[in-house]
């Protein structure tokens, strides 16, 4: 895993491939930021130039991803990382390869098409979602599935079917069949530890509501973020109604956004730490493969693990708040004056049956994928039409989680995702979860997290996760990585007994 | 000037050079959007790649914008606008044309070179002001210097001299001899002013030191630009160090940035009102003509009459504030109890020299404009090194103002403008203040201005202003458009007059 012993002929193919990534990355990296914009500050008017000008440049960067010329490239790096035995460089390659063929099966008017409906799609769904109205998104909807259809059509090898080739687009090796034996392993669990907690619920605490004021919010969980190790040099922090994060150049411009409410500092705080998570991630690349695949995360499961290890493993405890309860008073001295660490790993603690997937306690958030992968994989199999959807998710709705949503907007119209293309994608946050868990036991087995916590010492952590999870890249497949890192395969079992102990040790039952 | 008696055919050769025009302006418009991330919202550690972005889309930009096939459209359209009889068409496919001719002279190295040059440059810039040091800046105003003189070169068809073909960049038509001419026109009448006004000075009153609410500043400037007539539906306000207006696409978002003092609110307030009046420059183009030049500003100097008229001739008037004198109340209720809207008046219209242009009054910031002119005739010429910069730049700070900047930042390292390769521009500055003058003078003689102001009334000044200088984007060349619309020639005693009576009225001398 050196590159030490790599002659000057190798470095040459190397490096004349890298300048052929580099052409790819620096329109994909203008697209970045140009979505990134859309989302934060572009007026609406500009819109319809914004999904053209997205367009044009999905079209650039798709031509420049299949030209015979970096084919012949990608050829010769093969050859010169084979011959030097460097297997940092072969993954290079390898993955290289991989986008290559990938991106060959792709007609440049459909990498361009999809780019310029995303755009489209995005905004018809923010319109959709704040009238309430299904059906002003349904054809943008309709159109996107067909897209992701034909797009599973060009990429399909062996899958057994449309649906797994698009899985497999966000988690490599991941098909349906496996996500339905990991949902029957843990939905069972997750609804007992569910109905034993709901059974004696207690009531929301009174100093919840706050009011908390905004501004203070958003600069405590700047700080908390920065001190868990998000550098804020090499990123940014910005508001939007659905936050995310966004990499215009990984590991040196990763950026975050959130949204804040005045009745709720959960959605800011929990949000800023899960975006950060994602975030470390990618500022944990290794410079020096700037532009390339191993600059790149290797699945959507694995960059979830990180955005809820900090979240729900670090951030969701009572040594958490025994670190930053003081902090956060100082910001909030007479809402918190009687509140204790174990109040608020309480409070923030809740499990209780909700509409919505991004405010969704831990336990039942798996229920929320298991409802969305049913419905995702009926959309592809032709089992559900799109003007049947509501309904489905109705019943579905109904049938997890005991709730009938009361509009669309907290239903069908919730997630972003589907505006843009992303069918497959959600059972990558269940998967997150269950990498997560195996992550924990394995830093437990070596460092006593809970002691770095509670001391503000979160540096030992993050390394762990920098060498292991981090720094790799793309250099192995997600259940290579998870073995590497925890020395043994995916368990949902462990992911369940993780959360029936955690809960266990806050609720009490 | 309609478009009605066009055919099938002259409008499928019109459709058709759009479509080019729409392939490039997609670029940059991509382009416009980094540029203003970069100055607002991108952490410094991203800044290498981001150069080499604006690089790469510089130079696909300029490939497209010399590609035979455009050429071909263009003649075309050119017989297509001739045989319309079209006046609209054809000056839109003159300028068209004119873009075409000199896209072609610049090799599309060069163009790739400044844009990654400027980028880096700013940067340079950035750094060298906050360490005050000018030779961290030098080499790289060095090499911009070489790249313009370069540029001037490649499009220099009959002009006089290098400086010149700069000049004539940002104003069509300009010459370093007459605006030598109105130089030495104006400067002499600014100088008396000035002499009148300094020598009975007031001192700055006492509430004029605030402090001013950093987030009241920000809401009330945005309030005032709102009602001016700034659409901020179709743009945006942001922070910067070095306030600016930019058009990821006009008319549809038309940007601006500010900077905000808890010392003085006159930095933000008029900040605002004079980008705002960029910002509405080009929110006034057709939306019908996006993408082509007919949605593009004829020059500098009209666009500098925008801002200038608004900052100038609205917003420093004693009728703005017995407008928004109450409004601003609201928000600095203790600070402003005793104050007059005549008592504003005289605080906004100091008369008084300074080393910083952007902050400099109506009336000397001429003479810094004449300094710039003369440092780059001369840097043009070859009679001024760039390392005896500083020193040219202090010796005329003297003889203008009678002062000498006690460091760099306060002098050569002020301005940004040289960072992005932009000599031959500042001229358009005092252009802008000459043109507004004249604008005023026309506007008075139909509507009584400052009783519209008084009354909160923007709008029929502001429809003035669509009508004849925002409408035509490039249709006629700033000295027809000026023609056009007030009936008569650039005439700089008009500006200085206008000057003259305001200051007399305003300061009673």
């Amino acid at each position: 895993m050196t590159t030490e012993n790599v002659t000057e002929t190798e470095h040459e193919a190397i490096t004349e491939l890298r300048e052929h990534l580099r052409k790819i990355a620096l329109i994909s990296h203008a697209s970045t930021v140009l979505s990134w914009d859309q989302e934060t500050h572009m007026p609406s008017s500009g819109g319809g130039v914004r999904a053209e000008a997205l367009g044009e440049l999905a079209g650039i960067a798709h031509e420049r991803s299949q030209q015979p010329a970096l084919g012949e490239s990608i050829e010769r790096a093969e050859e010169a990382a084979f011959a030097s035995g460097d297997e940092t460089l072969q993954a290079l390659v390898r993955e290289v390869r991989h986008d290559y063929e990938r991106s060959l099966r792709i007609p440049v008017e459909h990498a361009t098409e999809s780019a310029e409906v995303n755009s489209k799609s995005i905004m018809a769904w923010q319109s959709a979602r704040e009238q309430d109205d299904f059906s002003a998104f349904e054809p943008m909807l309709s159109r996107q599935i067909e897209l992701q259809k034909a797009e599973a059509e060009y990429l399909r090898d062996d899958e057994d079917c449309l649906y797994d080739v698009l899985m497999n687009k966000y988690e490599r090796g991941m098909t349906s069949a496996n996500f339905s034996e990991i949902c029957r392993q843990v939905v069972p669990g997750l609804k007992g530890i569910i109905d034993r907690v709901v059974a004696r619920a207690l009531p929301e605490p009174e100093f919840f509501r706050g009011p908390w004021e905004k501004t203070k919010q958003l600069e405590f969980s700047k700080e908390v973020a920065t001190q868990l190790g998000y550098d804020l040099d090499k990123g940014g922090l910005d508001l939007t109604s659905h936050p995310f994060c966004t990499s215009p150049v990984a590991p040196f411009d990763v950026r975050i956004t959130t949204r804040v409410y005045e009745d709720n500092f959960t959605s800011n705080l929990y949000g800023v730490i899960h975006e950060a998570g994602h975030a470390m991630y990618e500022q944990g690349f290794e410079e020096k493969w700037v532009h390339t695949p191993l600059c790149d995360a290797i699945s959507l499961g694995i960059h979830e693990s990180q955005s809820r290890f900090w979240e729900n493993d670090i951030g969701r405890t009572e040594a958490f708040w025994v670190h930053f309860l003081p902090l956060m008073k100082k910001y909030f001295p007479r809402i918190l004056e009687d509140v204790s660490a174990n109040d608020m790993a309480l409070a923030v603690n809740p499990v209780k049956p909700s509409l919505i997937r991004v405010d969704a306690d831990e336990v039942t958030y798996g229920l929320h994928i298991a409802l969305r992968f049913e419905v995702e994989q009926a959309l592809f199999s032709g089992d559900l039409q799109v003007a049947d959807l509501p309904s489905a998710w109705n019943e579905k709705m109904e049938s997890y989680l005991g709730l009938t949503p009361p509009n669309f907007k907290d239903g069908v119209l919730q997630d972003i995702h589907w505006s843009f293309g992303a069918f497959g994608y959600f059972p990558t946050y269940l998967l997150g979860s269950l990498y997560s868990a195996q992550f924990h036991q394995a830093i437990s087995e070596e460092i006593d997290i809970d002691q770095e916590v509670a001391a503000g010492r979160f540096g030992e952590i993050l390394d762990w996760l920098r060498e292991r999870i981090h720094k790799p890249g793309r250099q192995f497949m997600p259940l290579d990585l998870l073995e590497r890192a925890v020395g043994k395969g995916l368990d949902p079992a462990i992911f369940v007994d993780h959360l029936d102990r955690k809960v266990q040790s806050i609720h009490g039952v």
